[in-house]
């Protein structure tokens, strides 16, 4: 998987040398990438479907990106075949005003997987390290101590049989103002745009920045970032799958044996 | 949908009618069953994403049924194409301590659509007149309260925007004893063998008569039920997508108008 983690920990690893136009994963083809997409897309679904027979283990996928960077299709098109038995998703909003009366990985904390569950954070905690950084309400020391916190959160929860897989979806500046615009031109579209987008455009370096921090400073080998150039959809799909697929296959899953005491029953 | 509809309101419904191995829904081939059922799937994501999109209503689905009956199948291939954003599935198992201390709905309560939200219970707040009334802890008039207090809640929910749909998946008892065999002979259905099943199996015709007076009492104007034939798994799959598609299409739905305010808009 080396291939595809853009990331390592402690590293100086720099966002800006990603191109979003990037294909690491591509056959070459356009048609040949969506074929590879549907080809995991069906394989994905088979392999969840024994990871929840299995019961061994928990996957928590992080999806992080600007906005328009392609995590909502992300969820339709990586993970809508799989079954909705044991596959959860959690769209992460600005807290609630009891969800900030108290700690900011208390909600976070009561949505991560059970034995058997995949669970996909539409956004997540890492907004917490990345909005109030552009904010300005948060830098130095107090900045390092909720990364930190946020490394020893995600290490408990590896350390206690839960996969974790982090990724930052990558476009450009100009793919986001693509987007944007399809969204106030397509009637199909329009219940996407949010003007507080544009609000959050104005700020596209900073959240860089944010973003880039965020990563050198949480990319762990318990919990590693995975950058993906996404400025093509196809791509950002077939990337993903293939890291999910490699990481599932992995884990060397099988479905549980019968216990001895039920073996030559026969139902009458 | 009243072709459909095997139960009405107050009605003397009598399940022993409905043959399991009927299929009302089919095309006459089972390869073109398959075929519809795969076209409804695709179908059915897209009305998912507009239902999503339009967020005026909730969809909660109860799938019920003895054991083997399909409703995991029916997850993985009426629901299983759908997006998991937006879509959300709940097993209901029997209740733990701190359920057990708050009346039957509290936990069902919790669990139903917000906005644009599709929900399956896999199991439901059925159980609560089923399992009890077979084990003999529940008859009579508090039976009757029970009932009423499924259809109080229910309409509730209606009144507030929810549609409601209920299957019953019907299958015969020859058909589980296939099913059970299966599980105890397929190494990839060991794990969903249940011995508690060989022991539900034994109070069959019991089931059925609680299935048959819940259906009497609670099939209702605002929550139908809809009985599914469910010896054939192509069938079942096909009668569900079938109502699904009927309903989702039945409601108009529409991807929301652009803000007056951003006509014209030009992303920067």
């Amino acid at each position: 998987m080396s291939r595809f983690r853009h990331a390592t920990p402690g590293g100086k690893f720099e966002l800006a040398r990603i191109d979003p136009g990037d294909r690491p994963c591509s056959t070459g083809k356009k048609a040949g990438d969506r074929q590879a997409v549907e080809a995991l897309a069906v394989e994905l679904d088979a392999l969840q479907n024994k990871f929840w027979a299995d019961r061994r283990y928990r996957l928590l996928v992080v999806l992080q990106g600007q906005d328009t960077s392609g995590k909502d299709g992300t969820l339709r098109h990586v993970f809508g075949r799989m079954s909705p038995l044991g596959v959860r998703t959690t769209g992460w909003k600005a807290p609630t005003e009891n969800e900030r009366a108290h700690d900011f990985l208390w909600r976070i904390h009561a949505a991560v997987p059970s034995d058997g569950e995949i669970v996909v954070f539409n956004r997540s905690h890492y907004e917490d390290v990345l909005v109030p950084v552009v904010g300005g309400q948060l830098e130095g020391k107090a900045l390092q101590q909720r990364y930190a916190q946020i490394n020893d959160f995600e290490r408990l929860l590896c350390e206690t049989g839960t996969v974790v897989l982090k990724f930052m979806l990558h476009i450009s500046r100009d793919e986001q103002r693509k987007r944007l615009q399809e969204r106030l031109d397509d009637p199909e579209k329009y219940w996407k745009f949010d003007p507080a987008d544009l609000k959050a455009r104005e700020h596209w370096d900073d959240y860089q920045r944010a973003y880039q921090e965020a990563i050198r400073a949480t990319g762990t080998p318990w919990a590693p970032w995975i950058v993906v150039p996404a400025d093509s959809k196809t791509h950002r799909n077939l990337m993903i799958a293939t890291v999910l697929q490699a990481t599932l296959k992995g884990l060397g899953l099988r479905f549980p044996p019968l216990p001895q005491a039920l073996k030559g029953v026969k139902v009458a």
